[in-house]
């Protein structure tokens, strides 16, 4: 069983690996743990994956320092100064009055650009999201864009897809037919799913559940299945999130942060009850002797660093949003899932895909994912 | 530290103890367990509190047979014999026109008649619902009634309240200024909380985050803390759900329902690989020996059927819903919680303070709870 995301680890067979290179925008400011957690995930992204390089975007003497204690990272980066840094406690509306020449900024307008692929920021998620949908703008036929995880589960891969994990606490009918679609194209890419079982999430699996709103989402992904290239299962419960009866969940922005947060907690007070049940006594202890290589593996299965990463979709390039308090680790596995996002074209074949699921003369040649 | 809903241990200084009895009505039929779960939950709960009496309504045969099997039972319990049983695929509007004479019906008519004090039901939530709000009718103020539930948290009593588990999928602002004030009569009654923390869930604790319909709910519940005697905290966020740093969560019944679901997902999830991890070898299955007691104290503390019943609050009577797939245990959870809540005159004073909290004349003189 894979525990992470599918990778590639052999490069390509391209005559020059110097235009085969990934190059990804990084927004190096904003993080928790500053930028040394950054440059350090750098250095391990690129210790696996040597076609990789980065535009870094921040305090130019900061990052030339952390820089300067990784070996073999150097060749891969360059460093680009910005002035500003967006907090973690500024308001939307003020990161985009005051957000430009900003890391951030700097780093969406790398890939608005083209220079890069996709960018990476561990900065404040809200200002990230208002500044990439002024930046690169939504793509056609989107009116909300959504954030994207992935949830570990028992599936094959490891993992779920949930969106919207909280990009807008709305969504309509339509939005949540475009979250369909865009986390079908999502699972295929990030997942290698070749045709992803959706399910939207409701209080109960009966027809007659739920808001009025979702039944009328729920037709509209059904009409949408064949087009989109997924398996509908109808309502899906939220026990069905990690379980392994389906690939992608489907909700709006409000209740899918809820629903992140509300499994965050519980498996943090499990681990926190764990934790004291093997400290009781000294049997106890003994036992947590014997148990550490397994409660280890445990760790490592369900450890959240492992899917680093929420991604925007439905812009115009693909956004990550690294968690805040991102270790390196976490870092790097943010910069793996880029990496594969890239090489596979995903934010031109998504934006095809909901063109097609839009209903529109486009539908019966959506090109093949 | 108490991991289970404070339960009276003492028999009160009565002078006769029959006129101290709490009895309790109960829907035998409808559980997937069948009656013997039922009557099996009514022997440990009597064999823990002598002054138990049960009105226990369904089919006769069945419930004798069953009963025979309990020592010392059959003088707590009197047997009414039910033609009809609501099943769980019933839909509530199916079950309102079907449900006379049958078991949920008469127990919930005991209930309304005052013979019985509580009535507990493992039957149709939803039709459970229906049926008590035709029969028991709201409280007054009361527009949406909600189910509350405990959920295992890091607070001394072990527990928090959340409400609305999922009675209904919509709430608005006034609706959940009530379920702030009914959580709150809950926690002090349920949890023996004189000053209970109340905080309304949202996506984020900023007071600009989320929907419009939630800041108007949180400056109403502000405002009705002090005469619903309970300290308001603002928002919280689904991770603060299991946490310490609140007693009771407000939210409307579909984000409710799907926190409630996940959270049970992430835990069964956890459990499963914690089994898989202590399988893997023969070093980790020796480790699993060691780990035995620990492991099983943690069941102990996060085991779901300590805290089986969910509560309906906003009805002139209180009903107790306990899971469908309850064991004896899980039954005699339920049946204790009933049994904490009738001898505190719940009912009676959650309405008071209802209508102490909906801002009319009474509101002065709210009664102490």
């Amino acid at each position: 069983m894979n525990a992470e995301p599918p990778e590639r680890t052999e490069p390509d067979p391209a005559p020059s690996p110097r235009t085969d290179d990934v190059v990804i925008a990084v927004d190096a400011m904003g993080g928790d743990r500053g930028v040394g957690a950054v440059i350090g995930g750098l250095a391990q992204a690129v210790a696996a994956n040597p076609r990789l390089r980065f535009i870094v975007h921040g305090d130019e003497a900061e990052l030339e320092d952390a820089i300067r204690t990784q070996r073999n990272l150097a060749p891969h980066v360059e460093v680009r100064h910005a002035e500003d840094v967006i907090t973690m406690s500024d308001r939307p509306s003020k990161a985009l009055r005051t957000a430009q020449g900003s890391s951030m900024w700097n780093a969406l307008e790398s890939v608005r650009t083209g220079e890069s692929e996709v960018v990476i920021s561990c900065g404040n998620t809200g200002a990230l999201m208002a500044l990439a949908m002024l930046r690169l703008r939504k793509a056609p036929e989107v009116d909300r864009p959504a954030i994207a995880i992935l949830w570990p589960s028992r599936n094959p891969t490891g993992y779920n897809v949930m969106l919207d994990a909280g990009a807008d606490v709305r969504a309509d009918a339509r939005d949540l037919l475009n979250y369909a679609l865009m986390g079908a194209s999502y699972a295929r890419h990030a997942l290698g799913l070749s045709r992803p079982r959706v399910g939207l999430l409701n209080v109960g699996t009966e027809e007659h559940k739920g808001r009025s709103e979702l039944h009328e989402a729920s037709e509209l992904i059904a009409a949408a299945a064949h087009r989109g290239d997924f398996e509908y299962l109808g309502y899906v419960e939220g026990s069905d999130i990690p379980s392994s009866r389906v690939d992608v969940i489907v909700t709006d922005g409000f209740t899918g942060n809820v629903a992140l947060k509300t499994g965050e907690g519980t498996a943090s007070l499990i681990s926190a009850r764990l934790r004291e049940a093997f400290a009781y006594s000294t049997f106890s202890r003994i036992g947590a002797l014997f148990a550490a290589p397994a409660l280890r593996r445990l760790k490592e299965r369900i450890d959240p660093r492992r899917v680093n990463g929420g991604v925007f979709l439905g812009l115009n390039g693909t956004v990550i949003k690294s968690h805040g308090g991102a270790d390196a680790t976490g870092f790097a596995a943010a910069v793996r899932l880029g990496c594969t996002l890239a090489e596979n074209g995903f934010t031109r074949r998504l934006a095809a895909r909901i063109a097609s699921g839009g209903g529109s003369a486009a539908a019966m040649e959506a090109p093949t994912e």
